[in-house]
């Protein structure tokens, strides 16, 4: 008999027939031999309706009363639930991430989770109960309300996994897992068996939003197992584990692309310490989130620093730089959107030379001109016109031959 | 500087213009230089979606789910009611039930206060913020989430303004006030100014359903001074307290009446200890809720016994009776629906004879048979049929003068 977390997103629970489906899925689970806990999203559509009454009553509504209002999402659900799974006559117990134990500090719309006590929890699945709980939400220690931010459902399940000992969190979506790539830009990309926490922080970190950076990190520091998978049908999802022997030789597992980028280059930065740093403490300041970094070896005593963005954030970005730019010496700077990000990720990368080679020389080929490069153990990136993003994730998966699955050496 | 409890409904706050105007209200009163303590119900119209849903999930969802789901609707007032007055620059802090500290029994859907802390109210009205708490809800002593059924939200404020010692509670709704009879009934009723809280409740009980009978109890066993007013004008309301002086030569202040009744008769009864006990375990068995009871002197060793309900439950009591009438010997029952309770209501008439008269006499010239009559302290009520209830409500109205405002001598 084993212990499973089941965590079901806003669509899967996103109307009455749907949360139907969600109690026979959970009964059958129990039934086949397992103890559950299910974590469950408010129905889709919910938060946006809270969020927009927000919106009509005050034109900058506090963090605190918006935890106390989006809470009641995932209280609505956790109720139906149970009511769903009592109507088959199954024992259940419905609990409020607080009932739950669920202990955050009190940075409200994005707590971090402190600890779980879920001693309340525990005792209901002694008794044979499903034990549901509401994700996103927990509770300080003076007993405030607050929620965990993006992708918050996740993590409870995650956490929850982790304080409870769970031999496995199921992650259960609108997708059938993790793909080799995009399946709209790729129309032969093949799910993927497994990936390891690494893999899937990459793949996640590059635009396969699956499921936020956040929980993926949580899962890996506390070694917890998980599944991706679909709450539409009963086909097998992708694990998430540990790097396995089996995993060795793999190279290559996927290819990840994230659109409407944006990249920034401050030209002619004098080559002394603390002028990198003068850019980003302004960027942080402005609360601009960076991802690609990109900065070359210097030449004559000045060099250029280029990051890539959201290029929603590019006018806040520019304005944080103004006053950097003249302060640091440096000689302008310079910023384009409309550029993308193309990702190739494997565990196996590491010990393998010839990928980076590969994936440039298959883009070279399609005519898909390269304007940044980084590199991490376990993934290769590339910054290029978004215009060509579609052909160029085309030519990386058929370079590698992930239609056929992980590429191997 | 007072302290007042301020109660608004659900149509007070049944849409975000709405709340935006209790927002005003709440900060008007407060910049008057008094501290307030807001209590709302859930937005008009959000508990019935909510039990909908309810019902899409589960034929008979458990009392303990359903507390968890409606608790929500008003949680999400309070955080909308605490942002509009945020957006006002006036600190405001939400709490839940729980949070503020109301404890109740474990029955759900109509649980009972056991007591209350409100600690962190009281903490906050020193801060000088505007406390809003959640209507209807409070948690039991082991942190399960419990709703106090009908009316409850009116008993939240009674009970805390109990509790915090506030100088006066106001019921905000959508009515002025408590009106000598129903004016949909009768055009020319006036509000009253004021009223005894046993006056309040043969009011409540008779059918002029401003407030449950329950809050108007709890009011007067901890003296609790409140005022029924409405949220959408500046109209004073009609204030209910102990008897005073000044009510003394009052006679008769209202006409109250209740539609949708029906009487039941047990015929010939034996009159020995038991029997009627027998027929009202039977109801009370059924949970079949009984208003007036009537039973004359035994003439021959057997009498019977009439009692009216609500005409919904008159099937579920005949079921309940079947059995009882051969067990206690009795001879039928006889039953209809389709008739109607008319009660005059003063608190002076306990000292004042002449008012039954003046009624009989009032209705027998109009032509309104009456088929039963029940007499308390300070009401005399009628059962007539349903067909001649705003007749006889005009009648009555006008025997007592009404219109000129409380009956006097």
């Amino acid at each position: 008999m084993s212990l499973l977390v089941q965590k079901y997103g806003g669509t899967s629970v996103g109307n009455p027939e749907r949360i139907c489906n969600v109690a026979r899925r959970v009964i059958e689970t129990q039934r086949a031999g397992h103890r559950v806990v299910v974590v469950v999203s408010a129905m889709s559509g919910v938060t946006d309706g809270l969020i927009k009454l927000a919106q009509e009553v005050s034109p900058a509504p506090s963090e605190r009363d918006m935890d106390v209002l989006l809470a009641t999402g995932e209280q609505t659900t956790i109720a139906l639930l149970a009511m769903a799974i009592h109507a088959q006559g199954v024992p259940a117990l419905s609990l409020t991430g607080a009932q739950a134990g669920i202990v955050t500090d009190g940075v409200h719309t994005k707590a971090k989770i402190a600890n779980i006590t879920p001693r309340q929890l525990l005792r209901a699945l002694d008794d044979g109960q499903v034990v549901i709980v509401a994700g996103f939400q927990g509770q300080t220690m003076a007993g405030q309300v607050t929620t965990l931010g993006r992708g918050g459902s996740d993590l409870t399940a995650i956490a929850l996994a982790s304080a409870v000992g769970a031999d496995l969190c199921q992650i259960f979506t609108d997708v059938d897992g993790v793909y080799t790539c995009d399946p709209r830009l790729v129309p032969n990309a093949r799910r993927l068996d497994d990936l390891s926490y690494e893999e899937m922080l990459e793949m996640a970190s590059s635009g396969s939003k699956v499921m936020q950076s956040r929980s993926v990190e949580f899962a890996k520091k506390f070694g917890v197992k998980f599944e991706v998978r679909s709450s539409f049908n009963d086909n097998p999802g992708t694990m998430i584990t540990e790097e396995t022997a089996s995993m060795e030789n793999v190279v290559i597992r996927g290819v990840s692309v994230e659109k409407n980028q944006a990249k920034v280059t401050v030209e002619g930065v004098p080559d002394r310490p603390g002028t990198a740093a003068a850019v980003f403490n302004a960027l942080a300041g402005a609360r601009v989130v960076i991802d690609m970094i990109v900065q070359n070896v210097s030449v004559h005593g000045a060099t250029d620093i280029s990051f890539t963005l959201n290029q929603a954030d590019l006018s806040t970005a520019e304005a944080a730089l103004r006053p950097v730019v003249e302060k640091i010496s440096a000689v302008k700077t310079t910023a384009r959107a409309g550029v993308a990000k193309l990702s190739v990720v494997g565990i196996g990368m590491r010990s393998h030379s010839g990928v980076a080679a590969r994936l440039f020389d298959c883009l070279a080929r399609g005519g898909v001109n390269i304007q940044m490069i980084t590199t991490s153990e376990i993934k290769i990136a590339v910054i290029i016109e978004e215009a060509n993003v579609a052909e160029a994730a085309r030519l990386a998966h058929d370079a590698f031959g992930l239609e056929h699955g992980p590429y191997t050496v």
